[in-house]
């Protein structure tokens, strides 16, 4: 299994004519074949339209031809793992276990996301029967439900090259939620973008869904990102990126005449708050986690902990220590692309420059023979230079944290209100303070959509009470929705009622017999059952 | 109870130096006392500081404390309901019967929206437990649930001076959700809206609830509605208006450092279609309930019928000719305002000037003597016409509809197939025809957040499966979400996950005891259970 460089439009393949670009190998400093091709206007005309089409055929389909469609991909993706996983190394030198792992949590996100479409409690099915003599006037039957929005357009992520890309959640939570999905692959993974493309495509054809159904568009550049986002027949974007990136596209979306929800998680410190009697119990312990949880897959996780806040006393300054000898000797290694590395390097090196900012130890030199590698960076500041230095509230994408150093539990708790919007905030306290922290825990339920107590931030269980979200900047919707676990079916639907319908016409969750025995509020009350 | 024209700021009153405005009778053409002063810039921040302030102890609240509020605000709503009458019958010559129901209406919904809040299902609580053996890593403890958003702004709309204004839909759902609220009176019934809010303040202050709770703020212009919308301390907006004002706000709200939702209602000419056998079956029925639903209010609803699509037949010719009676009998009747009267006006006579639309016969003159007097000024028009003219598709507020004729069934599809999005959309359809009307009934569900059978728009239920909704233009956010029922609870909040989190330091509702009795998602199960 190989990419031949095309996007993948409908069943077709895209016109040559677009510009060309190939993927690079960011551990060998090489590039890749084969040459990919942009996609070109009418590429991505045709793409839409197929959708358009589509989606009154996919706005029909049961849960349970979802879930099979879902199912079928993820078994696509287990069975060709290998490949997949041969690609995606070269793409974006993350080791194999990982990626192994990614795969088979992007395989059980299809099938739980399925299995809730199958399920179909997430659609809110509700009934209020009519009653033709209330007075003073009669009151009509109504009966409503979600449903799917349309043409949906994905953004791949650079970080995630199956989680969050392709077949990602954005993808599965789409399809499951009866809509058409256009993907925009992220260059940064061109070879492995197409390979999982193909393999919806395989799982489309034999679930003998509509071509239109799913979409691939390749670009070297932004502009079919933009015109995706622009074009008046797609109904919303996902997207997981850069704050740059997602608040572009959020404006673009809300400058159409019909403006359209843009699901963006951007930006995240996910700050990490250590409280005294959490050091004097598990020091060590905290050195360990702490340091995995900053310089896994080389820093580039959105859930990346880039704010420790610590009070300053000796056991704090020994923590520090220690872990700082433990950053000092992790060994350099490949980000994703040479333009994270450059933006990673800029970013350190204006951060070294800030007044009130010192580094911690660090190894003795970045392997500097190639363009992509780094190794962990990390400062200490006060709280004072903190706050008065806005620049330090900024995501580093990659291997770099600041550590926030406080007077007292006071100025910890000032740090905290002034946060902006995050994915996650931590707290890790001792057995005797835990309870006095509820003011603490507060505000950090302000400020992020998961809070986690004694433990670190990466590491996202996909279910069904998990939140990746949060207050803006976070992400374009101040946390309303979630792009994993299973509430995020809901970003792709809108509500409609049904009034005074004949049972033939209803569709047949609201129908009386309730054939899929669906739980629906029923005049108030939750039942499985018929009418 | 009479309006003394101040803002209400917290517990006290705005400082004066803001514009000064009075409100308007339209049946009398006069002016009525007090003088309105507009708030000024520092009222304004002291509203949005003091709600900021009551922010957290409201997002503290139980359900049950939420609900003694609301239902104290209906029943404070209810006592006063004389008063109330007496200045909204002046200030928008509505008939007494009217805004009796429409008080009966806004105390049942305050009511409806409280209980809804202590019932606590809308908070969709979800558990997942941990499981500290499961391999390869351990699964943690994970609780989320819907948390309040903070501040919310409310604009008071034209047409209901009492439920969808001061302590209307959006009012009632915010504090149901656990938000303040700093409403922004619409100048077209000030005294109102003064008086309404004076009964908030009493419920605030009974139920011993913060200063902050409620605000508000009177402008003689669109300055306060502005600066609210973009004030950083705002985290929301509930709007009812025009699709020119609403999408003002929303353009603003999008443009900001920190975007916020604006859920804005706004413009739907709400297409009722009406098949030959409906005609055949009803048609003297069909004359006067279109009739009643056209005319109720002077056509001021934003579900009145705008839109009639008829096969071109000698019966439905007849029931034109019949309804055509009918509304060329309607008196003339004073619109809210004599701004709103004289847009009717403008929208009616650039309507008349498109090539190929014709009047139906009208009353012999307007009652010209006030400014604020309107009679039904209906049009007829061909669907090839209709569809060369997007003039023809926009909303005229007020009693005007547009006939639309089409030569055949074929030609009513493409009439619904090329709708944009409204609140409602109706099908008329005889008893043999109604089963076969499956691919008209999609198109017009793909168009409108309600679809009704054999009903009129105006007239909503307020309930927990109503859906006052629609894709834009008809709503800002695409129907994503509803401004009347119970789900409107969901729009002033976001998402929030505990991770690890000790019994004491959970919320209630997340609780291992589950002390309220909650329906949650407990593993994948729904359950009022405890742990």
């Amino acid at each position: 299994m190989k990419p031949d460089g095309s996007s993948l439009i409908g069943f077709g393949s895209s016109a040559p004519g677009g510009a060309e670009f190939l993927a690079f190998d960011p551990a060998r400093g090489i590039s890749l074949e084969p040459t990919f091709c942009s996609a070109t206007g009418r590429d991505l005309e045709r793409a839409v339209q197929l959708a358009a089409a589509a989606a009154p055929l996919w706005a029909k389909l049961s849960g349970a031809q979802r879930n099979k469609f879902l199912r079928t991909i993820a078994d696509n993706l287990e069975k060709k793992s290998a490949d997949l996983v041969a690609r995606a190394q070269q793409e974006t030198a993350l080791p194999e276990a990982r990626l192994k792992g990614e795969i088979a949590r992007t395989a059980g996100q299809l099938r739980l996301y399925g299995e809730t479409a199958e399920r179909g409690d997430w659609l809110d099915a509700r009934i209020e029967t009519a009653q033709p003599e209330r007075q003073p006037l009669p009151k009509p039957d109504h009966r409503s439900l979600l449903r799917p929005l349309g043409p949906v357009v994905v953004f791949g992520s650079s970080n995630f090259p199956f989680a969050y890309s392709v077949a990602g959640g954005d993808t599965a939570s789409a399809f499951a939620a009866g809509c058409p999905v256009i993907v925009k692959a992220h260059s940064a993974h061109p070879g492995t973008s197409e390979l999982v493309g193909r393999l919806i495509l395989h799982a489309v054809r034999d679930c003998g869904l509509p071509e239109g159904t799913f979409s691939l568009l390749f670009d070297a550049g932004l502009t079919v990102g933009q015109a995706l986002v622009q074009h008046p027949l797609v109904k919303a974007v996902g997207f997981t990126g850069s704050l740059r990136g997602g608040r572009a596209l959020t404006d673009l979306a809300a400058a159409r005449p019909e403006p359209i929800p843009v699901y963006a998680e951007m930006g995240s410190i996910n700050p990490v708050f250590i409280l005294p009697g959490a050091l004097a119990e598990r020091s060590a312990a905290l050195v360990d986690g702490l340091h995995a949880s900053a310089t896994v897959g080389v820093g580039q996780f959105c859930t990346n902990p880039g704010l420790i806040v610590l009070v300053r006393a000796p056991a704090a300054e020994d923590f520090l220590k220690n872990l700082g000898a433990k950053l000092a000797a992790t060994p350099p290694a490949a980000m994703l692309t040479a333009a994270i590395c450059a933006n990673f390097r800029k970013g350190v090196a204006a951060r070294a420059r800030i007044t009130g900012v010192r580094p911690l130890p660090a190894p003795s030199a970045d392997d500097a023979r190639l363009s992509t590698v780094a190794a962990p960076v990390w400062f200490e500041t006060s709280a004072q230079d903190y706050s008065s230095n806005p620049n330090l509230t900024e995501e580093i994408f990659g291997p770099s944290s600041l550590v926030v150093w406080c007077k007292d539990s006071a100025e910890m708790l000032a740090v905290a209100h002034d946060l902006s919007g995050n994915l996650t905030a931590t707290l890790h306290a001792g057995t005797a303070e835990v309870a006095a922290q509820g003011a603490l825990l507060d505000i950090l339920a302000n400020k992020a959509g998961r809070v986690i107590l004694n433990g670190f931030p990466t590491g996202l269980e996909v279910s069904s009470a998990i939140v990746h979200s949060g207050p803006y900047p976070a992400t374009s919707d101040g946390g309303r929705s979630t792009s994993v676990g299973t509430r995020a079916l809901t970003r792709w639907v809108r509500l409609v009622c049904y009034q005074n319908f004949t049972e033939e016409l209803l569709p047949p969750e609201l129908q009386n017999a309730n054939p899929q025995g669906l739980r629906r509020l029923v005049n108030g009350a939750w039942t499985n059952g018929a009418i």
